[in-house]
Protein backbone atom coordinates (compact mmCIF):
# COMPACT_ATOMS: atom_id res chain seq x y z
CA UNK A 1 0.00 0.00 0.00
CA UNK A 2 0.99 3.44 -0.81
CA UNK A 3 2.76 5.13 2.27
CA UNK A 4 0.57 8.10 2.70
CA UNK A 5 -2.48 6.17 1.98
CA UNK A 6 -1.19 3.88 5.08
CA UNK A 7 -0.17 6.65 7.33
CA UNK A 8 -3.60 8.23 6.76
CA UNK A 9 -5.72 5.33 7.06
CA UNK A 10 -4.16 4.42 10.56
CA UNK A 11 -4.06 7.70 11.58
CA UNK A 12 -7.62 8.09 11.00
CA UNK A 13 -8.73 4.70 12.01
CA UNK A 14 -6.56 5.00 14.99
CA UNK A 15 -9.01 8.81 15.90
CA UNK A 16 -12.11 7.19 15.00
CA UNK A 17 -11.86 3.93 16.98
CA UNK A 18 -11.34 6.22 19.95
CA UNK A 19 -13.66 8.96 19.76
CA UNK A 20 -15.97 5.23 18.75
CA UNK A 21 -15.06 4.05 22.19
CA UNK A 22 -16.14 6.92 24.04
CA UNK A 23 -19.47 7.37 22.29
CA UNK A 24 -21.53 4.56 24.82
CA UNK A 25 -18.94 4.76 27.71
CA UNK A 26 -21.38 6.93 29.88
CA UNK A 27 -24.37 6.23 28.41
CA UNK A 28 -27.22 4.94 31.13
CA UNK A 29 -27.68 1.45 28.97
CA UNK A 30 -28.13 -1.40 30.80
CA UNK A 31 -24.78 -3.20 31.65
CA UNK A 32 -24.94 -6.26 29.42
CA UNK A 33 -26.73 -4.52 25.83
CA UNK A 34 -24.03 -2.04 25.96
CA UNK A 35 -21.80 -4.78 26.52
CA UNK A 36 -22.69 -6.51 23.04
CA UNK A 37 -23.33 -3.00 20.90
CA UNK A 38 -19.55 -2.98 22.01
CA UNK A 39 -18.50 -5.60 21.49
CA UNK A 40 -19.45 -5.60 17.96
CA UNK A 41 -18.89 -2.15 17.28
CA UNK A 42 -15.05 -2.08 18.87
CA UNK A 43 -14.18 -5.36 17.63
CA UNK A 44 -11.86 -3.27 14.99
CA UNK A 45 -12.41 -3.79 11.20
CA UNK A 46 -10.76 -2.08 8.56
CA UNK A 47 -13.21 0.96 9.27
CA UNK A 48 -13.16 1.30 5.28
CA UNK A 49 -16.42 2.90 5.52
CA UNK A 50 -15.47 5.85 8.06
CA UNK A 51 -11.95 6.34 6.20
CA UNK A 52 -13.76 6.77 3.08
CA UNK A 53 -15.97 9.92 4.62
CA UNK A 54 -12.37 11.18 5.84
CA UNK A 55 -10.44 10.67 2.44
CA UNK A 56 -13.35 12.23 0.68
CA UNK A 57 -13.79 15.29 2.85
CA UNK A 58 -10.11 15.82 2.09
CA UNK A 59 -9.82 15.85 -1.07
CA UNK A 60 -12.78 18.36 -0.91
CA UNK A 61 -10.53 20.44 0.95
CA UNK A 62 -12.58 20.27 4.11
CA UNK A 63 -12.03 19.39 8.09
CA UNK A 64 -12.40 15.24 8.51
CA UNK A 65 -14.14 16.45 11.49
CA UNK A 66 -17.59 17.69 10.06
CA UNK A 67 -17.41 13.74 9.20
CA UNK A 68 -17.00 11.76 12.45
CA UNK A 69 -20.33 11.44 13.62
CA UNK A 70 -21.57 10.74 10.51
CA UNK A 71 -19.24 8.27 10.01
CA UNK A 72 -19.69 7.06 13.53
CA UNK A 73 -23.24 6.48 12.53
CA UNK A 74 -22.51 4.84 9.53
CA UNK A 75 -20.38 2.18 11.36
CA UNK A 76 -23.02 1.52 14.06
CA UNK A 77 -25.28 0.33 10.99
CA UNK A 78 -22.73 -1.45 9.06
CA UNK A 79 -22.01 -3.32 12.50
CA UNK A 80 -25.52 -3.82 13.19
CA UNK A 81 -25.91 -5.57 10.06
CA UNK A 82 -23.31 -7.51 10.92
CA UNK A 83 -24.59 -9.07 13.59
CA UNK A 84 -27.83 -9.67 12.26
CA UNK A 85 -26.34 -11.09 8.67
CA UNK A 86 -24.60 -13.60 11.65
CA UNK A 87 -27.59 -14.80 13.19
CA UNK A 88 -28.58 -18.58 13.04
CA UNK A 89 -31.95 -17.62 11.49
CA UNK A 90 -29.89 -15.84 8.69
CA UNK A 91 -26.35 -16.60 7.73
CA UNK A 92 -25.40 -18.45 10.95
CA UNK A 93 -21.59 -17.84 11.40
CA UNK A 94 -19.58 -18.64 14.50
CA UNK A 95 -16.82 -15.92 13.48
CA UNK A 96 -16.51 -12.24 12.68
CA UNK A 97 -13.36 -10.52 12.82
CA UNK A 98 -11.59 -13.27 14.37
CA UNK A 99 -13.89 -13.42 17.09
CA UNK A 100 -16.82 -15.18 18.37
CA UNK A 101 -20.09 -13.67 16.58
CA UNK A 102 -22.35 -11.40 18.38
CA UNK A 103 -24.94 -14.27 19.20
CA UNK A 104 -22.76 -17.12 20.57
CA UNK A 105 -21.14 -14.39 23.12
CA UNK A 106 -24.47 -13.01 24.17
CA UNK A 107 -26.91 -14.85 23.45
CA UNK A 108 -30.13 -14.71 20.44
CA UNK A 109 -31.75 -12.42 21.95
CA UNK A 110 -29.65 -10.21 23.30
CA UNK A 111 -27.85 -10.30 19.67
CA UNK A 112 -30.79 -8.72 17.61
CA UNK A 113 -31.71 -6.40 20.58
CA UNK A 114 -28.17 -4.89 20.35
CA UNK A 115 -28.44 -4.68 16.57
CA UNK A 116 -31.39 -3.01 16.81
CA UNK A 117 -29.91 -0.84 19.50
CA UNK A 118 -26.81 0.06 16.98
CA UNK A 119 -29.20 1.00 14.02
CA UNK A 120 -31.41 3.23 16.39
CA UNK A 121 -28.57 5.39 17.99
CA UNK A 122 -26.94 5.93 14.13
CA UNK A 123 -29.78 8.13 13.62
CA UNK A 124 -29.75 10.12 16.47
CA UNK A 125 -26.05 10.90 16.92
CA UNK A 126 -26.60 12.45 13.35
CA UNK A 127 -29.56 14.35 14.17
CA UNK A 128 -27.37 15.29 17.24
CA UNK A 129 -24.44 16.11 15.14
CA UNK A 130 -23.85 20.34 16.12
CA UNK A 131 -20.94 20.37 13.50
CA UNK A 132 -23.74 19.75 10.74
CA UNK A 133 -26.06 22.13 9.85
CA UNK A 134 -29.65 21.34 10.53
CA UNK A 135 -30.47 20.76 6.64
CA UNK A 136 -27.60 19.04 6.54
CA UNK A 137 -28.39 16.20 9.17
CA UNK A 138 -31.83 15.94 7.66
CA UNK A 139 -30.82 15.07 4.16
CA UNK A 140 -27.99 12.78 5.88
CA UNK A 141 -30.21 11.17 7.65
CA UNK A 142 -32.40 10.49 4.96
CA UNK A 143 -29.21 9.16 2.50
CA UNK A 144 -28.11 6.37 5.17
CA UNK A 145 -31.92 5.53 5.71
CA UNK A 146 -32.64 4.67 2.11
CA UNK A 147 -29.46 3.31 1.92
CA UNK A 148 -29.46 1.29 4.44
CA UNK A 149 -33.24 0.42 4.36
CA UNK A 150 -35.46 -1.41 2.57
CA UNK A 151 -34.70 -0.20 -1.09
CA UNK A 152 -30.62 -0.85 0.09
CA UNK A 153 -28.58 -2.89 2.18
CA UNK A 154 -32.10 -4.12 4.19
CA UNK A 155 -33.41 -5.27 0.76
CA UNK A 156 -29.75 -6.69 -1.02
CA UNK A 157 -30.55 -9.01 1.86
CA UNK A 158 -33.64 -10.57 1.21
CA UNK A 159 -32.77 -10.74 -2.43
CA UNK A 160 -29.58 -12.41 -1.31
CA UNK A 161 -31.48 -15.09 0.96
CA UNK A 162 -34.18 -15.44 -1.77
CA UNK A 163 -31.36 -16.49 -4.57
CA UNK A 164 -29.42 -18.99 -2.55
CA UNK A 165 -31.22 -21.87 -4.07
CA UNK A 166 -31.51 -19.90 -7.37
CA UNK A 167 -28.26 -19.31 -10.56
CA UNK A 168 -28.12 -15.62 -11.14
CA UNK A 169 -26.95 -14.02 -13.89
CA UNK A 170 -24.54 -11.69 -13.89
CA UNK A 171 -26.45 -8.67 -14.09
CA UNK A 172 -28.92 -10.59 -11.49
CA UNK A 173 -26.31 -10.44 -9.33
CA UNK A 174 -24.71 -6.69 -9.53
CA UNK A 175 -28.30 -5.75 -8.89
CA UNK A 176 -28.28 -7.60 -5.87
CA UNK A 177 -25.26 -6.34 -4.53
CA UNK A 178 -25.56 -2.95 -5.67
CA UNK A 179 -28.14 -2.84 -2.59
CA UNK A 180 -26.81 -5.39 -0.29
CA UNK A 181 -22.92 -3.60 -0.23
CA UNK A 182 -22.98 -1.15 -2.72
CA UNK A 183 -25.41 1.53 -1.14
CA UNK A 184 -23.81 1.47 2.08
CA UNK A 185 -19.89 2.05 0.21
CA UNK A 186 -21.70 4.82 -2.12
CA UNK A 187 -22.99 6.39 0.92
CA UNK A 188 -19.55 7.59 2.74
CA UNK A 189 -18.71 9.63 -0.21
CA UNK A 190 -21.83 10.77 -0.59
CA UNK A 191 -21.56 12.06 2.76
CA UNK A 192 -18.95 14.11 2.42
CA UNK A 193 -20.59 15.48 -0.89
CA UNK A 194 -22.80 16.97 0.78
CA UNK A 195 -20.61 18.07 3.93
CA UNK A 196 -18.90 19.86 1.40
CA UNK A 197 -21.80 21.14 -0.42
CA UNK A 198 -20.17 20.18 -4.08
CA UNK A 199 -21.86 21.14 -7.20
CA UNK A 200 -24.09 18.76 -9.05
CA UNK A 201 -21.54 17.51 -11.71
CA UNK A 202 -18.78 16.25 -9.23
CA UNK A 203 -21.75 14.71 -6.82
CA UNK A 204 -22.60 12.38 -9.40
CA UNK A 205 -18.86 12.00 -10.50
CA UNK A 206 -17.97 11.01 -6.72
CA UNK A 207 -20.80 8.61 -6.89
CA UNK A 208 -19.79 6.94 -10.10
CA UNK A 209 -16.60 6.40 -8.13
CA UNK A 210 -18.21 4.73 -5.03
CA UNK A 211 -20.60 2.81 -7.22
CA UNK A 212 -17.78 0.92 -9.18
CA UNK A 213 -15.00 0.99 -5.92
CA UNK A 214 -18.17 -0.73 -3.91
CA UNK A 215 -18.83 -3.14 -6.58
CA UNK A 216 -14.72 -3.84 -6.61
CA UNK A 217 -15.14 -4.54 -3.06
CA UNK A 218 -17.60 -7.24 -3.26
CA UNK A 219 -15.78 -9.06 -6.05
CA UNK A 220 -13.12 -8.97 -3.92
CA UNK A 221 -14.42 -10.46 -0.57
CA UNK A 222 -16.10 -13.04 -3.02
CA UNK A 223 -12.06 -13.88 -4.37
CA UNK A 224 -11.22 -13.51 -0.80
CA UNK A 225 -13.92 -15.93 0.99
CA UNK A 226 -11.93 -18.95 -1.72
CA UNK A 227 -8.28 -17.54 -1.59
CA UNK A 228 -8.20 -15.34 1.62
CA UNK A 229 -6.49 -16.02 4.84
CA UNK A 230 -8.58 -16.90 7.63
CA UNK A 231 -6.24 -15.40 10.06
CA UNK A 232 -6.11 -11.89 7.86
CA UNK A 233 -9.80 -11.90 7.48
CA UNK A 234 -10.87 -12.72 11.23
CA UNK A 235 -13.41 -15.69 9.70
CA UNK A 236 -13.32 -18.79 8.23
CA UNK A 237 -13.31 -19.13 4.27
CA UNK A 238 -15.67 -20.97 1.90
CA UNK A 239 -18.57 -19.86 3.51
CA UNK A 240 -19.79 -19.04 0.01
CA UNK A 241 -19.83 -22.37 -1.55
CA UNK A 242 -21.26 -24.02 1.66
CA UNK A 243 -24.66 -21.25 1.82
CA UNK A 244 -24.73 -22.21 -1.75
CA UNK A 245 -23.72 -18.53 -2.84
CA UNK A 246 -24.30 -16.93 -6.39
CA UNK A 247 -20.34 -14.96 -6.27
CA UNK A 248 -18.50 -13.90 -9.47
CA UNK A 249 -16.52 -16.50 -8.77
CA UNK A 250 -19.02 -18.71 -9.27
CA UNK A 251 -20.61 -16.90 -12.18
CA UNK A 252 -17.45 -15.90 -13.56
CA UNK A 253 -14.43 -18.06 -12.68
CA UNK A 254 -11.44 -16.89 -10.75
CA UNK A 255 -9.59 -15.56 -13.35
CA UNK A 256 -12.84 -13.46 -15.08
CA UNK A 257 -13.65 -12.60 -11.64
CA UNK A 258 -10.19 -11.14 -10.66
CA UNK A 259 -10.64 -9.34 -14.59
CA UNK A 260 -13.65 -7.69 -13.61
CA UNK A 261 -12.21 -6.41 -10.47
CA UNK A 262 -9.28 -5.08 -12.15
CA UNK A 263 -12.01 -3.11 -14.44
CA UNK A 264 -13.84 -1.62 -12.04
CA UNK A 265 -10.98 -0.36 -10.34
CA UNK A 266 -9.88 1.09 -13.13
CA UNK A 267 -13.46 2.90 -14.18
CA UNK A 268 -13.23 4.07 -10.40
CA UNK A 269 -9.87 5.90 -10.51
CA UNK A 270 -11.07 7.13 -14.23
CA UNK A 271 -13.94 8.78 -12.79
CA UNK A 272 -11.15 10.88 -10.45
CA UNK A 273 -9.80 12.66 -13.28
CA UNK A 274 -12.70 14.55 -14.25
CA UNK A 275 -12.72 16.07 -10.68
CA UNK A 276 -10.19 19.23 -10.34
CA UNK A 277 -8.63 18.05 -7.06
CA UNK A 278 -5.78 16.78 -5.15
CA UNK A 279 -7.61 12.93 -5.31
CA UNK A 280 -4.43 10.64 -4.73
CA UNK A 281 -6.23 9.13 -1.59
CA UNK A 282 -9.02 8.18 -3.41
CA UNK A 283 -7.11 7.39 -6.03
CA UNK A 284 -4.31 4.85 -3.78
CA UNK A 285 -7.73 3.79 -2.09
CA UNK A 286 -9.15 2.19 -5.03
CA UNK A 287 -5.47 0.53 -5.88
CA UNK A 288 -5.66 -1.18 -2.35
CA UNK A 289 -9.03 -2.62 -3.09
CA UNK A 290 -7.43 -4.33 -6.34
CA UNK A 291 -3.90 -5.40 -3.93
CA UNK A 292 -5.64 -6.78 -1.40
CA UNK A 293 -6.47 -9.75 -3.65
CA UNK A 294 -3.23 -10.16 -5.08
CA UNK B 1 -66.68 4.95 26.15
CA UNK B 2 -67.77 8.49 25.34
CA UNK B 3 -68.93 9.43 22.17
CA UNK B 4 -66.80 12.70 20.89
CA UNK B 5 -63.92 10.21 21.81
CA UNK B 6 -65.16 7.46 20.11
CA UNK B 7 -66.39 9.34 16.37
CA UNK B 8 -62.72 11.29 16.87
CA UNK B 9 -60.79 7.61 17.79
CA UNK B 10 -62.51 5.81 14.51
CA UNK B 11 -62.51 8.94 12.29
CA UNK B 12 -58.64 9.19 12.81
CA UNK B 13 -57.75 5.65 12.68
CA UNK B 14 -59.24 5.01 9.66
CA UNK B 15 -57.29 8.07 8.04
CA UNK B 16 -54.41 6.87 9.88
CA UNK B 17 -54.62 3.55 8.29
CA UNK B 18 -55.43 5.05 4.34
CA UNK B 19 -52.60 7.32 4.57
CA UNK B 20 -50.11 4.30 5.85
CA UNK B 21 -51.42 2.12 3.54
CA UNK B 22 -49.65 3.97 0.52
CA UNK B 23 -46.60 5.09 2.11
CA UNK B 24 -44.48 1.51 0.98
CA UNK B 25 -47.51 1.40 -2.27
CA UNK B 26 -45.06 2.19 -4.56
CA UNK B 27 -41.81 1.65 -3.35
CA UNK B 28 -39.03 -0.12 -5.09
CA UNK B 29 -38.79 -3.04 -2.24
CA UNK B 30 -38.30 -6.77 -3.44
CA UNK B 31 -42.30 -8.13 -3.28
CA UNK B 32 -41.66 -10.74 -0.31
CA UNK B 33 -40.08 -8.00 2.01
CA UNK B 34 -42.60 -5.41 1.26
CA UNK B 35 -44.76 -7.57 2.00
CA UNK B 36 -43.83 -9.06 5.23
CA UNK B 37 -43.72 -5.18 6.41
CA UNK B 38 -47.15 -4.52 4.86
CA UNK B 39 -48.38 -7.75 7.00
CA UNK B 40 -47.73 -6.43 10.11
CA UNK B 41 -47.84 -2.81 9.52
CA UNK B 42 -51.49 -3.15 8.20
CA UNK B 43 -52.69 -5.83 10.28
CA UNK B 44 -54.77 -2.97 12.11
CA UNK B 45 -54.67 -2.59 16.07
CA UNK B 46 -55.62 -0.03 18.43
CA UNK B 47 -53.25 2.53 16.64
CA UNK B 48 -53.47 4.13 20.36
CA UNK B 49 -49.79 5.80 19.64
CA UNK B 50 -51.21 8.25 16.40
CA UNK B 51 -54.30 8.61 18.39
CA UNK B 52 -52.22 10.31 21.15
CA UNK B 53 -50.32 12.21 19.08
CA UNK B 54 -53.47 13.52 17.03
CA UNK B 55 -55.60 14.30 20.45
CA UNK B 56 -52.78 16.31 21.55
CA UNK B 57 -52.06 18.33 18.86
CA UNK B 58 -56.24 18.71 18.49
CA UNK B 59 -55.58 19.88 22.01
CA UNK B 60 -53.06 22.37 21.42
CA UNK B 61 -55.18 24.02 18.44
CA UNK B 62 -52.72 22.49 16.00
CA UNK B 63 -54.12 20.84 12.89
CA UNK B 64 -53.40 16.76 12.96
CA UNK B 65 -51.91 16.62 9.34
CA UNK B 66 -48.86 18.21 10.75
CA UNK B 67 -48.25 15.22 12.91
CA UNK B 68 -49.12 12.54 10.41
CA UNK B 69 -45.29 11.65 8.92
CA UNK B 70 -44.41 11.45 12.85
CA UNK B 71 -47.09 9.00 13.57
CA UNK B 72 -46.40 6.94 10.60
CA UNK B 73 -42.59 6.44 11.83
CA UNK B 74 -43.82 5.95 15.25
CA UNK B 75 -46.13 3.07 14.07
CA UNK B 76 -43.30 1.65 12.46
CA UNK B 77 -40.94 0.98 15.13
CA UNK B 78 -44.00 -0.10 17.20
CA UNK B 79 -44.42 -2.40 14.69
CA UNK B 80 -41.52 -3.72 14.42
CA UNK B 81 -41.13 -3.69 18.29
CA UNK B 82 -43.59 -6.02 17.67
CA UNK B 83 -42.37 -8.25 15.22
CA UNK B 84 -38.70 -8.63 16.51
CA UNK B 85 -40.38 -9.07 20.20
CA UNK B 86 -42.42 -12.14 18.39
CA UNK B 87 -39.67 -13.75 16.84
CA UNK B 88 -38.53 -17.56 18.59
CA UNK B 89 -35.00 -16.28 19.81
CA UNK B 90 -37.30 -13.82 22.30
CA UNK B 91 -41.30 -14.30 23.46
CA UNK B 92 -41.64 -17.20 20.12
CA UNK B 93 -45.49 -16.17 20.12
CA UNK B 94 -47.68 -17.50 17.43
CA UNK B 95 -50.41 -14.77 17.31
CA UNK B 96 -50.65 -11.29 17.02
CA UNK B 97 -53.49 -8.95 16.71
CA UNK B 98 -55.52 -12.15 15.64
CA UNK B 99 -53.37 -13.04 12.30
CA UNK B 100 -50.31 -15.26 12.55
CA UNK B 101 -46.81 -13.65 13.75
CA UNK B 102 -44.71 -12.88 11.18
CA UNK B 103 -42.47 -14.87 11.45
CA UNK B 104 -44.90 -17.42 11.07
CA UNK B 105 -45.60 -16.58 7.53
CA UNK B 106 -42.41 -15.17 5.74
CA UNK B 107 -40.01 -16.81 7.90
CA UNK B 108 -37.51 -15.77 10.68
CA UNK B 109 -34.68 -14.54 8.39
CA UNK B 110 -37.54 -12.22 6.48
CA UNK B 111 -39.38 -11.19 9.78
CA UNK B 112 -36.16 -9.92 11.29
CA UNK B 113 -35.18 -7.67 7.68
CA UNK B 114 -38.95 -6.81 7.97
CA UNK B 115 -38.25 -5.30 11.47
CA UNK B 116 -34.88 -3.62 10.18
CA UNK B 117 -36.90 -2.23 7.31
CA UNK B 118 -39.18 -0.59 9.21
CA UNK B 119 -37.09 0.64 11.85
CA UNK B 120 -34.73 2.47 9.29
CA UNK B 121 -38.00 3.87 7.38
CA UNK B 122 -39.14 5.29 10.34
CA UNK B 123 -36.11 7.99 10.43
CA UNK B 124 -36.79 8.52 6.57
CA UNK B 125 -40.33 9.30 7.04
CA UNK B 126 -39.53 11.96 9.95
CA UNK B 127 -36.36 13.46 8.25
CA UNK B 128 -38.55 13.66 4.65
CA UNK B 129 -41.41 15.36 6.48
CA UNK B 130 -41.99 18.91 4.55
CA UNK B 131 -44.55 20.05 6.90
CA UNK B 132 -41.67 19.92 9.89
CA UNK B 133 -39.70 22.24 10.23
CA UNK B 134 -36.27 21.28 9.55
CA UNK B 135 -35.03 22.39 13.49
CA UNK B 136 -38.95 20.34 14.18
CA UNK B 137 -37.66 17.31 12.25
CA UNK B 138 -34.21 17.16 13.69
CA UNK B 139 -35.59 17.29 17.62
CA UNK B 140 -37.69 14.38 16.60
CA UNK B 141 -35.59 11.93 15.09
CA UNK B 142 -33.53 12.37 18.20
CA UNK B 143 -36.52 12.31 21.12
CA UNK B 144 -37.90 9.44 18.96
CA UNK B 145 -34.37 7.29 18.65
CA UNK B 146 -34.02 8.12 22.39
CA UNK B 147 -37.72 6.62 23.43
CA UNK B 148 -36.97 3.61 21.38
CA UNK B 149 -33.04 3.14 21.22
CA UNK B 150 -30.68 1.10 24.27
CA UNK B 151 -31.88 4.10 26.88
CA UNK B 152 -35.28 2.98 26.09
CA UNK B 153 -37.22 0.68 24.43
CA UNK B 154 -34.85 -1.82 23.80
CA UNK B 155 -32.55 -1.20 26.85
CA UNK B 156 -36.31 -2.25 28.48
CA UNK B 157 -36.65 -5.52 26.51
CA UNK B 158 -33.51 -6.41 27.55
CA UNK B 159 -34.10 -5.72 31.18
CA UNK B 160 -37.43 -7.34 30.74
CA UNK B 161 -35.43 -10.46 29.35
CA UNK B 162 -33.37 -10.70 32.34
CA UNK B 163 -35.83 -9.98 34.40
CA UNK B 164 -37.53 -13.48 33.61
CA UNK B 165 -35.82 -16.15 36.55
CA UNK B 166 -35.76 -13.42 38.82
CA UNK B 167 -39.01 -11.48 40.58
CA UNK B 168 -38.91 -7.77 40.73
CA UNK B 169 -39.64 -5.44 43.79
CA UNK B 170 -42.46 -2.94 42.93
CA UNK B 171 -40.18 -0.27 42.35
CA UNK B 172 -37.55 -2.04 39.49
CA UNK B 173 -41.06 -3.14 37.55
CA UNK B 174 -42.13 0.29 37.19
CA UNK B 175 -38.09 1.13 36.24
CA UNK B 176 -38.60 -1.93 33.71
CA UNK B 177 -41.95 -1.04 32.43
CA UNK B 178 -41.05 2.51 32.00
CA UNK B 179 -37.99 1.56 29.62
CA UNK B 180 -39.73 -0.66 27.77
CA UNK B 181 -43.60 0.80 26.67
CA UNK B 182 -43.53 3.67 28.66
CA UNK B 183 -41.12 6.09 26.44
CA UNK B 184 -43.30 4.91 23.46
CA UNK B 185 -45.95 6.15 24.56
CA UNK B 186 -44.60 9.27 26.24
CA UNK B 187 -43.33 10.23 22.87
CA UNK B 188 -46.52 10.78 20.58
CA UNK B 189 -47.49 13.38 23.90
CA UNK B 190 -44.06 14.94 23.58
CA UNK B 191 -44.07 14.70 19.61
CA UNK B 192 -47.00 16.92 19.85
CA UNK B 193 -45.73 18.95 22.05
CA UNK B 194 -42.89 19.83 20.13
CA UNK B 195 -44.56 20.24 17.23
CA UNK B 196 -46.74 22.75 18.94
CA UNK B 197 -43.80 24.49 20.21
CA UNK B 198 -45.24 24.91 23.96
CA UNK B 199 -43.70 26.97 26.57
CA UNK B 200 -41.56 24.60 29.02
CA UNK B 201 -44.05 23.89 31.43
CA UNK B 202 -47.11 23.01 29.60
CA UNK B 203 -44.12 20.50 28.26
CA UNK B 204 -43.34 18.90 31.43
CA UNK B 205 -47.09 18.83 32.09
CA UNK B 206 -48.04 16.96 29.26
CA UNK B 207 -45.23 14.52 29.76
CA UNK B 208 -46.41 13.53 33.41
CA UNK B 209 -49.80 13.41 32.07
CA UNK B 210 -47.91 10.78 29.63
CA UNK B 211 -45.73 9.00 32.01
CA UNK B 212 -49.17 8.06 33.99
CA UNK B 213 -50.59 6.96 30.92
CA UNK B 214 -48.07 4.63 29.88
CA UNK B 215 -48.07 3.03 32.89
CA UNK B 216 -51.59 2.55 33.53
CA UNK B 217 -51.56 1.26 30.13
CA UNK B 218 -48.94 -1.76 30.67
CA UNK B 219 -51.40 -2.41 33.81
CA UNK B 220 -53.85 -2.89 31.85
CA UNK B 221 -52.35 -5.31 29.51
CA UNK B 222 -51.22 -7.41 32.64
CA UNK B 223 -54.39 -7.35 34.01
CA UNK B 224 -56.65 -8.05 30.12
CA UNK B 225 -53.29 -10.81 29.81
CA UNK B 226 -55.25 -12.91 32.73
CA UNK B 227 -58.70 -11.78 32.39
CA UNK B 228 -59.13 -10.23 28.92
CA UNK B 229 -61.00 -11.92 26.29
CA UNK B 230 -58.54 -13.42 23.18
CA UNK B 231 -60.78 -12.65 20.22
CA UNK B 232 -60.48 -8.90 21.40
CA UNK B 233 -56.89 -8.93 22.08
CA UNK B 234 -55.97 -11.00 18.96
CA UNK B 235 -53.72 -12.96 20.98
CA UNK B 236 -53.76 -15.75 23.74
CA UNK B 237 -53.97 -14.94 27.16
CA UNK B 238 -51.92 -16.52 29.98
CA UNK B 239 -48.66 -15.81 28.27
CA UNK B 240 -47.16 -14.07 30.73
CA UNK B 241 -47.58 -16.41 33.43
CA UNK B 242 -46.34 -19.11 30.87
CA UNK B 243 -43.02 -16.60 30.55
CA UNK B 244 -42.43 -16.30 33.94
CA UNK B 245 -43.29 -12.93 33.37
CA UNK B 246 -43.02 -9.63 36.34
CA UNK B 247 -46.74 -7.98 36.28
CA UNK B 248 -48.28 -5.64 38.17
CA UNK B 249 -51.02 -8.52 38.80
CA UNK B 250 -48.01 -11.19 39.81
CA UNK B 251 -46.63 -8.57 41.99
CA UNK B 252 -49.72 -6.65 43.47
CA UNK B 253 -52.64 -9.35 42.92
CA UNK B 254 -55.59 -8.33 40.43
CA UNK B 255 -57.43 -6.15 43.36
CA UNK B 256 -53.91 -4.36 43.57
CA UNK B 257 -53.21 -3.99 39.93
CA UNK B 258 -56.34 -2.55 39.13
CA UNK B 259 -56.36 -0.15 42.29
CA UNK B 260 -53.05 0.91 41.24
CA UNK B 261 -53.96 0.95 37.58
CA UNK B 262 -56.83 3.42 38.93
CA UNK B 263 -54.82 5.98 40.86
CA UNK B 264 -52.65 5.92 37.42
CA UNK B 265 -55.24 7.37 35.29
CA UNK B 266 -56.32 9.70 37.91
CA UNK B 267 -53.20 10.85 38.47
CA UNK B 268 -53.13 11.41 34.69
CA UNK B 269 -55.91 13.22 34.62
CA UNK B 270 -55.01 15.90 37.31
CA UNK B 271 -52.03 16.59 35.19
CA UNK B 272 -54.40 17.68 32.25
CA UNK B 273 -56.50 20.43 34.94
CA UNK B 274 -53.36 22.42 35.29
CA UNK B 275 -52.90 22.80 31.42
CA UNK B 276 -55.56 26.09 30.23
CA UNK B 277 -56.96 23.93 27.18
CA UNK B 278 -60.04 22.02 26.71
CA UNK B 279 -58.49 18.63 27.01
CA UNK B 280 -61.83 16.49 27.02
CA UNK B 281 -59.96 14.01 24.41
CA UNK B 282 -57.13 13.55 26.95
CA UNK B 283 -59.29 12.69 29.59
CA UNK B 284 -61.40 10.28 27.68
CA UNK B 285 -58.48 8.81 26.46
CA UNK B 286 -57.30 8.23 30.05
CA UNK B 287 -60.66 6.81 31.17
CA UNK B 288 -60.82 4.65 28.60
CA UNK B 289 -57.97 2.76 29.33
CA UNK B 290 -59.05 2.50 33.13
CA UNK B 291 -62.76 1.06 31.21
CA UNK B 292 -60.95 -1.43 29.03
CA UNK B 293 -60.62 -3.36 32.00
CA UNK B 294 -63.67 -3.50 33.46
Amino acid sequence: MNATLKTFMSEKRKWFDTQLSLIFQDAPITPKLKQAMRYSLEAGGKRIRPILIFATLNMLGKNENLGLRTAIGLEMIHTYSLIHDDLPAMDNDDLRRGKPTNHCVFGEATAILAGDGLLTSAFQIIAEDRMLELETRTEMISLLASAAGPEGMVGGQEDDIEAEEKTLSLQDLILVHRRKTGKLLRFPVEAAAVIAKVEKEIYSTLVRYAEHLGLAFQIGDDILDIVGDEKKLGKPIGSDVANHKNTYVSLLGMTGAKEKLSQEIYAAIEQLKRINCESSLLNDLALYLLERTH
